[in-house]
């Protein structure tokens, strides 16, 4: 997958201005000098600073040129997770039933949104590869699919692994009902009640309560914000797990990436033991630099990842498409799904393989990452300008989460402020079941940044401020 | 729901056909005669008289009149079932997986094929109903849905009940993934791994994969082919069992169907000991009498029948549209479908609310219940002419399953024959964990009668009677 010119040169200036090269309020090389220096059009590099411009890193002043309008924000990073082992405590999940309950009043600013807005999704072209699908099929999706699922489908997901080297076929994946779906089977095919699994922390609450409803016993591992699991944890606890789950490429809620070397290593160990690692890669196509991280899978030699995805957050939560690569455990997962649905709706499978094949996917998912990138910047310097002294936040390198962690302030608390002037959050503790996170939070950045967007976080920045005097 | 004068009429010459009153080759009273004994118009006795002929019932002698053109097959109904006690034989899985993977070819009559042929399913109008779901959703359906599911389905799916005085609300009722959605969500609710179930038997192999698949304990109990499982032999394990799954109207693979007094009976006492009962209501509104059969739901007055239906036999298998009205487990139930798979698909469920709100489905139904009557009555006719003798059939009141008790024939050895000449059939033995039925087998007569469909028995019964000899 490559990506165009200039939004490789538009990159290289990003990267000198997020390390402080290029400082704030210095000018940025006259047009020609980069034109010589790189040997592309003078075109090539006004688009590429039209790139840099419209994500608020540069401004660009009348007869002068253009000068860094950005710096990093001064804010440190939230702390290294560190689960402490209590009780759990019972009022998490009464904690996820209202955040969630909140989210489809009438007016609310939705910073918990686990989805990207769908103003930021192509839904007129979403439609008219439905229409195509009804065309298509067969009794128009009246009949049931395959039970693996749908061939086309399977095959376009195994040809956009290409871009990671990814080597699988339509033969090795299996759709399921979301990236929900194929993780409650591969959970199913690889433990039993009363078996371990290790995660992050914090980690995504679907995950906890899936576990936790299966029987499971959790150990919750300390994670970097930056580069994910701490393998050397991990390692300490592989004689009592039976299993691991991770969400290692911009993981929920932390926006994390971890570094191929970390990813290695981790497929390594587990496979020393034939332990099996269940992947929740749904971020991985939502990346911010010049190319898509590679997936644990990628390094799985023994068919023991379970490599899980959907478009359930690039393109159509509600259509339910998601897929999984179960390797060694396939027949089990293919079973899974025959008895406890049959199979996965046929239209909504048949209208994103034709959204896939014909590339339109691609040219949508170039658009959503600037985008996402975009916000990520604008909600920096936003949580910068506008929260209290001391907060500290994560630096997502992909995807629309960000960790925030605040000074001396309950996040439970500030939800139930903060939805009195529909403004919803997702409190810290939401994401794990130790009871820490207490003065942390996950905002989503998927939706259209504007004016309004930044006031609701001025106002939450306010509140936040209010509970701590 | 009151069926149409004309139907009513034809309802009660059917039930003197059926019953022999009125014999093959008979005279029918004239047209004149019933307008005045029932009071009704000449034109709606004429009606009658087109749906009997219609179903093969009777036939119209120029200048003379109608006479019985039918009598009833002669051929006895199926054994009781006496489940034996043995090891599972492990191929019938293996046995399954074959028969499923036969059905996907081309060219096959599909006599094994769990729903209906979709020449009878309402194709332009279901499209139709799905441009609209795609008009009204915001997002065009790319939106989750609230967790219960599409209130509009809900409260549609809650007055359908009234048919049966109901009484629930939309309040009580969650969508799901199919009636296996439905029933997966239902088990992992009352039950957990080393506990008993009590089912049917023959019973329909989904339900006995979900429960192996769960690590629960089953026990198959007598089933007679016209009036569903014994009660008293319910009665005698009540003390082993923690709950009961059945499929009281029409059940798949008999066609048989509990008399209310047994329902009732089953339901009181099921609730004096606190067992809960999942019930498969599937097939209830494929009545071919002259209303729908009551669920065990309507005698529940402790909230103790998870109650169980889709459109997947009726309307559109792959749109995935289920539903379940839990009862008192209706907490769990949410619960389960929110970790395994988030929500349902957003636009199926919509489409297939505006169909039921439109009144499209009962009109819809009338057309399918009278079809699959009159194929019943061809399949019965076709099996007692082409089998061989000694052949029993069950007289399934509704649905479009039947089931067939051969004498001293193997039908696996059957299936493997008629699959040869691309005829699929499914071997009794699916429908046991007791290697039991080893001589029967459910045909589906959910296809639309033709000349060739006529053959394609004749040619069944013709391998069938070499195999014995």
């Amino acid at each position: 997958m490559k990506d165009s010119l200039y939004h490789r040169i538009a990159l290289t200036f990003e990267e000198q201005i997020r390390s402080g090269t290029l400082k704030k309020g210095q000018k940025m090389p006259s047009l020609r000098l980069v034109h010589k220096e790189h040997g592309v059009s003078l075109n090539t590099v006004l688009q590429a600073y039209y790139e840099l411009e419209a994500k608020g890193l540069i401004v660009s002043r009348p007869k002068s040129g253009y000068y860094v309008s950005f710096s990093l924000p001064g804010l440190s990073i939230p702390s290294v997770s560190q689960p402490v082992w209590q009780c759990p405590s019972e009022s998490v999940e009464s904690l996820i039933s209202r955040v969630y309950a909140s989210l489809n009043a009438e007016g609310i600013t939705r910073f918990s949104l686990g989805v990207p807005d769908n103003q930021l999704l192509p839904i007129a072209r979403l439609n008219k590869a439905m229409l195509e699908a009804m065309r298509n099929l067969k009794g128009s999706g009246t009949e049931y699919e395959d039970i693996q699922g749908n061939r086309k489908l399977r095959e376009a997901v195994a040809r956009m692994t290409y871009a990671w080297n990814g080597k699988l076929t339509g033969e090795d994946i299996v759709t399921t009902s979301g990236t929900m779906g194929a993780l409650s089977f591969a959970f199913q095919s690889v433990v039993e009640k009363g078996d371990t699994v290790a995660v992050e922390s914090p980690v995504y609450f679907g995950i906890l309560q899936l576990a936790r409803s299966l029987g499971l016993q959790v150990i919750e591992l300390p994670t970097h914000p930056l580069t994910g699991i701490d393998p050397d944890a991990l390692r300490r606890v592989l004689p009592q797990i039976d299993a691991c789950i991770l969400v290692g490429n911009f993981n929920n809620p932390l926006g994390s990436c971890m570094p191929d070397e970390h990813k290695r290593e981790i497929v390594h160990m587990l496979s020393e033991r034939g332990i099996p690692l269940i992947e929740d890669d749904i971020y991985g196509d939502l990346y911010f630099g010049s190319s898509r991280p590679r997936p644990c899978k990628y390094y799985d030699t023994e068919n023991l990842v379970l490599w899980c995805g959907s478009v359930s957050k690039t393109l159509a939560p509600g259509y339910r498409v998601g897929w999984i690569a179960p390797g060694k455990y396939k027949d089990s997962v293919i079973h899974q799904k025959l008895i406890h649905t049959v199979s996965t709706t046929t239209l909504t499978q048949e209208a994103v393989a034709g959204f896939l094949e014909k590339g339109r996917y691609e040219h949508h998912l170039r658009k959503l990452r600037n985008e996402l990138h975009a916000n990520s910047l604008h909600f920096s310097r936003a949580i910068e300008a506008y929260f209290p002294e001391g907060t500290r936040i994560s630096r997502p390198q992909g995807g629309f989460m960000m960790w925030v962690e605040l000074p001396r302030v309950d996040t439970t608390e500030l939800y139930d402020q903060a939805i009195r002037r529909n403004i919803s959050i997702a409190p810290g503790r939401m994401f794990s079941l130790q009871n820490q996170f207490v003065n942390c939070m996950r905002l989503s950045f998927g939706q259209r940044w504007s004016d309004e967007v930044e006031d609701r976080l001025q106002l939450l920045g306010k509140v936040a401020k209010n509970l701590m005097s």
